[in-house]
């Protein structure tokens, strides 16, 4: 029997790359719900090809739209907002929830299907950094596997794979360094958007690609891993490795490192989480190591790239901090995007933001959706 | 309880540096036995200090000089011979054989052991080259254990740590290159015997020195991982890797490359062999990818390097004709060595003894030492 999947952000980049992996085996699974946001077009177009019993839009607009436009094609029934996400995600009858929505708003769903002990194929960096102690907790009290697709992390889940639980003597997350690695001080100053945006090798979202530059991306991914692979801070070590190829590495206590290496191309994670822990045969480019020739490692400069610290303190903090950091992060970047400050301003934003939180400990999901507010509320200030 | 094992030569590079690993885990091992050849000195303190029950010498003379020498030290029983190898290879007692023996002489005690169903911890390349079909057969019906020590195979058996046998898209070796890699072909041809030693990052005994520059070492190799990991040889590649760090990988089908990377340092592999499959603490010295900087992958040249074309086309041919492939090798290296041939004599001589030979298929022990024996013979007539 094929396995129910839905899809939530099934518009964005790693949603479409997922239903490409999933057309791919469509004798392995039935999709039965998608979600998009803004892209109504493509959502229609996929629910015409995978033609699942439940669709969820932005809100009663949208929904009703969608409804006409359609043409109520197979009796599918169309949600919206939140409380759509949150009764797709909880169909009894799913088997695997995709959580590929950009932001914060990925939060409740992931949450929901946590709850319901649901596999969780994890796209969205966001759910774990704001509360990644939370989705652990519930996980376990509720049988729910949550399997990253970030390609770093699927890489360590993948090293790690049936080695003994206290083996692990560091976690070596690659980071590719971003747009700017090699601009001095002076120059990160007066950076133009234009030149953050400029991934040497991932093409990604806006947001992502100025969390790149600021390597603040990879700060969260430390707390993702934390939280992930139940490994402390302190064995978790940046390592830049600008081609990207090395997804990441672990190193173990006898000194061996174990390391996933292949292309640019995320349908590998996701495929790799959609079977996990089987691999799949599939006919994606494969990478020759003979032409690409050289891989590269350097250690970071925390000091030209202080928001990896910020996430290594918010990470050491805890409790709603974390949350805190993220929140601060959207809005700052969002402002440095829309040439509201410069990009130095960004890493200060968040650290003023930081400084003023007293931080909740084990919070429950509201206490986390408060520390979201509150920090973007203030960061919002320090913007201006 | 600890652990019983013996160490078949233990007074060589491979020896010496299990009996360091094995004192750092005295809680886990005891020596029952150790044998040793030329180093009669050497044997003699490591019997002082591990105590074992019996240790095997080349001949009669040098055991009865060893037996007044130690003045009948704790009752230690004095072998010799490949007889004296076989009695401390099937011992009842015995947990684990290390087989670390250079050349051809591993043979008939990993075959005993083997058959007697040890887990047998290998470092003797030989006796997998020429038996392995065997070995792995008698293995088999024994439900030996057969753990590579070299670091290429140590390596793979790690990356293959737990997947589905079926998911092996290729196997990729890494070679140093050797002394002489980038030598050009006319240059190749007037190589001094210093030069070929001349090894960039391995410090290894003579023999294997050369083979590593004539690039047989890599081919021999091909042969042993066919038979570990019973993967055609179609499916065995050879890539140059001149700093040696990433010791081998293996890429996957669903296009993923997992890679085993470290220092080089052999206590690594024989640590991992000897507590197989399970991981062990130690403070060996870690390799540190952001102070090694680069990591470079090239094609090997088959044309410049024709070694490996005859190990290739000897373990497809099959049956003897790969003990024919490593008894005219060694021969061969061995009239290098002492200024009887030109480095480019190498090949030509093993592709002529194999032109001659008749393989035997699905051979016996005897059937193997045959073509080994009449390999050297006839190489020896080329190397006139």
């Amino acid at each position: 029997m094929r396995k129910k999947i839905i899809i939530l952000g099934s518009t964005g980049s790693i949603g479409q790359q997922t239903l490409e992996v999933i057309q791919k085996y469509s004798n392995e699974f039935e999709v039965v719900g998608l979600s998009g946001w803004e892209n109504t077009k493509l959502l229609k177009e996929q629910i015409r090809f995978f033609k699942p019993k439940i669709a969820v839009v932005k809100n009663a607009d949208a929904a009703k739209r969608l409804k006409k436009e359609i043409n109520n094609l197979n009796n599918v029934k169309i949600l919206w907002g939140t409380d759509g996400l949150i009764e797709i995600s909880i169909l009894e009858e799913v088997d695997v929830t995709v959580v590929a929505i950009t932001g914060i708003a990925s939060l409740i769903p992931t949450f929901e299907a946590v709850k319901k002990g649901k596999k969780v194929a994890l796209a969205s960096k966001e759910a774990m950094v704001v509360a990644g102690e939370l989705l652990v907790k519930e996980a376990k009290s509720s049988n729910a596997q949550i399997i990253p697709i970030d390609s770093e992390h699927s890489a360590i889940l993948q090293c790690l794979k049936n080695e003994q639980k206290d083996s692990v003597e560091k976690i070596i997350l690659t980071a590719s360094g971003g747009a700017l690695y090699n601009f001095t001080e002076t120059a990160l100053k007066n950076v133009s958007v234009e030149d953050a945006l400029n991934h040497p090798t991932w093409k990604m979202g806006n947001k992502v690609t100025i969390d790149s530059a600021t390597l603040m991306n990879k700060g969260l991914e430390v707390i993702e891993a934390k939280w992930f692979f139940n490994v402390p801070a302190n064995k978790i070590e940046i390592v830049i490795h600008p081609q990207s190829y090395v997804h990441s590495m672990v190193q173990f206590i006898d000194g061996t490192i174990i390391a996933q290496i292949g292309e640019h191309d995320m349908k590998i994670p996701i495929q790799y989480a959609l079977f996990y822990p089987n691999r799949m045969s599939n006919n994606f480019s494969r990478l020759e190591l003979t032409k690409v020739g050289q891989l590269t490692f350097k250690k970071p400069n925390f000091n030209k790239f202080p928001c990896i610290n910020l996430a290594y303190h918010a990470l050491e903090i805890g409790g709603t901090m974390p949350a805190v950091l993220n929140g601060a992060n959207e809005i700052a970047v969002n402002a440095f995007l829309n040439s509201k400050i410069s990009f130095s301003a960004i890493p200060q934003i968040i650290q003023n933001t930081m400084k003023e939180h007293k931080p909740k400990y084990n919070p429950n999901i509201n206490d986390i959706l408060d520390a979201d507010y509150w920090a973007r509320e203030i960061a919002l200030k320090f913007c201006k």
